[in-house]
């Protein structure tokens, strides 16, 4: 039955890329309440075409933004995956860096342009077109799909919802496709992501913008004083310096660090690509900097005059959006109070400061060795004709944990993205043959998986 | 005859703050493109109220926005005065900080609010008024008027149109009025300005924006790097750390300490008033430091996501507005030079940099005892009925400068405006008695100054 599906999906290639234009055209940035309609209409699009998939779909409340929840016709005797996906996306801009408009889908070379093509409307879509293709023979599993809206805002209400329809989500595994293969021809799955703990600190100077010839040099700059603040988050050695920031993290074992060190990674290539100069924490190579170390890092400063040409002024103001990486086993909220703490301390004369935590999420870690990892690996080589390599990930899926504390299930990363396709950036990509390989990978997984030892 | 026009002027008290609303309305942003016709419409409007006071008054084209300039008819024998103003206003943002729009001119209180009330349309308007009255009499000095409309953006093109008008500004003696009284009660003429080095300083490091979680910890972060880079701009003791920054800086003779001392400054009410506590260099007071020390503030920084909630990302770019002001004698161009060496030699590993020079004006410095400096005080004692005190100021009006250089001559600084109106800053003001007074003392002035000896 495999193969027959296979082949049907094989023989829809085109169409599929073509109706995966329709679900990207819908701009479902979800951190931006003008857009609040359009998360609606992209969550009724999305129910409507796993209706038409077989599934029993429906959009369900949350006090943010909907859920899209659909099931298999329930047959009791095999195991019942979990299926999560997220159908908002990251805010396009700056809009001028993009060749083509980011909610206008358009294919150059081999790829599909358009914010959300891969992260993660396109690997979702993989999915959709996956059940499609086994409507005809009946999915051999019991599936849920899962599809939130608030995946790039936090996760805010997921866990509300998850509790409050615990009975319908109860599975023997989760599946997610929001990650990457290692490299092109080297498929992946992703054992372990890294956590997040979203800051923002704001000083307070004089309390209005001052001309900063009649009090400059007599009054606290709150943007001098900021950016003497920050400075201090890292040491020489590119250490994030804040107590007891490394005292839970989980060293990388000798194991992970000689499978890593076989993998075709190009440091040349990749500084290469980004025109730039690998640097960071001394002593780890940029794959373990990014797999397994923590980070921090300013998403975002403002203060003062930003206009063209020069505006002399003091400002009584100044602010940044600063966010931490996690790895196993650090404390996120404990990360959080410790970062509050240390620049409360550091906090320079003559400013006030505000300290507020948008968002912490632990990392997260699932059993490198066991058979739903095994079928999963059989899986990706079916789909992409190539065995899979087991890596980590350096974003974060706050649902990964969720699934875990509250289900009780591990997570299977299998995700089809290229490390190129400029996720959250300007230009975001999707290349056609990932979607291809990632929808026969999908299909050939929810086979697969039949196969699971459960609490079915 | 001066009795009669300040009677006129006393007559004329209401009149002359509501015809100055007028004048306010007109949004004259030079720094904002958008702004053009506005600009060229208030040298228009300025222009037509210098011919309605009896000057012959044109409006006369330079490469950046326009000049208004009026002459009285040249009668030999008498000194001739230079009158500078500008019709040009600071942008008003952030609006959402103004209690009445920046352009709809408002009384509350004794004060009249909007973006250029004080700095300087409405001391321009006290010069104009007192034209006005003199009228009837006829001027005892001669006169040329310049108003330019450049002045919030360095002046760019005045140099130039000096240079190429050379001979219709030639003259014994210059006013401006465009600077402040020490406080209520305590009318100033000022003697000494600060200078102005406006830089921009932009980082980049990887080539385009990424995911914090995909690269975050293994490439530079231009925002870190800026940050960092910035802290290094002033060491512990508040002294600005750019190599020989402070060789040439004249020292505060032991005579100024000891006027200022007398002076009615009040650590603790400018400490409340701005909500802050006063820090700059140590060693220094209050006054010293905004009068007679140079500074290096942080205008304006930006970098990567500045909206509602939370964005994960590696910003590609990171820059700063960073001005410095300065003291005599320090050399603007010298300083420009060593600040952009400071950041090149110490920009972060990982991060390319460019540093941009916007103006480099140097500090200017007037006789404080000569019969010119003594004909303003009596000026101000008529038009306040209070002997002024001799003060420096902590901003720059680079055309002081280019006065001496170009035309020879020293500038008399009698401002009428007060500390606290919030110049630059949203709710801009200007106290309606000041503005009486300040007419009063340039219509004082014109006939004081008629007893000059001068090269006519």
């Amino acid at each position: 039955m495999l193969k027959s599906v296979l082949q049907t999906i094989d023989a829809r290639r085109k169409q599929i890329a073509s109706s995966l234009a329709d679900f990207l055209r819908i701009p479902s940035v979800s951190s931006n309440p003008a857009h609040a309609a359009d998360m609606q209409r992209c969550a009724q699009w999305l129910s409507g075409q796993l209706a038409e998939a077989g599934l029993e779909a429906k959009i369900m409340p949350t006090r943010g933004h909907p859920v899209v929840l659909a099931k298999s016709q329930h047959r009791p005797g095999r195991p019942t995956v979990l299926f999560y996906g997220h159908y908002d996306v990251q805010p396009p801009d700056p809009l001028d860096l993009w060749t083509t408009p980011p909610f206008e889908p358009t294919v150059r070379g081999n790829a599909l342009f358009a914010r959300g093509a891969v992260d993660d409307k396109g690997q979702v879509w993989a999915h959709v077109q996956a059940i499609l293709a086994w409507q005809e023979h009946g999915l051999p599993v019991n599936l849920v799909v899962l599809v939130e809206g608030e995946e790039e805002i936090g996760s805010e209400h997921l866990a509300e919802f998850m509790g409050a329809n615990h009975d319908a989500l109860v599975a023997d595994i989760a599946v997610i496709s929001d990650t990457n293969q290692f490299a092109r021809g080297v498929p992946a799955i992703t054992y372990a992501l890294r956590g997040l703990v979203y800051m923002e600190v704001t000083l307070t100077g004089p309390s209005h913008d001052l001309h900063s010839g009649l009090y400059g040099g007599a009054v606290p700059n709150p943007a001098n004083l900021l950016c003497e603040l920050l400075a201090t988050l890292h040491d020489k050695q590119g250490r994030v310096d804040i107590p007891g920031f490394y005292d839970q993290v989980a060293p990388i074992t000798p194991q992970e660090r000689e499978m890593w060190r076989t993998l075709p990674m190009d440091e040349a290539a990749f500084a290469g690509e980004l025109k730039t100069t690998p640097i960071g924490e001394a002593g780890f190579s940029t794959l373990e900097r990014i797999w397994a170390r923590p980070t921090c890092d300013i998403n975002g400063i403002t203060a003062g005059y930003q206009g063209p040409g020069a505006k002399t002024v003091i400002p009584s103001k100044a602010s940044a959006k600063v966010s931490m990486r996690l790895v196993p086993n650090q404390d996120s909220l404990a990360i959080s109070d410790a970062f509050t703490e240390a620049m409360q301390q550091r906090c320079p004369r003559g400013a006030s400061i505000q300290v507020v935590c948008h968002s912490h999420t632990p990392a997260a870690l699932v059993p490198m060795h066991s058979p739903a990892m095994e079928l999963a690996a059989e899986a990706v080589e079916i789909g992409f004709g190539i065995r899979p390599a087991l890596i980590r990930g350096g974003g974060s899926i706050p649902v990964v944990g969720l699934i875990k504390s509250i289900l009780g299930i591990d997570t299977l990363l299998v995700g089809f993205g290229l490390p190129d396709d400029r996720v959250h950036s300007p230009d975001e990509k999707f290349d056609l043959d990932a979607l291809h390989s990632g929808t026969r990978t999908a299909a050939a997984l929810y086979e697969r998986l039949a196969h699971l030892e459960g609490i079915h």
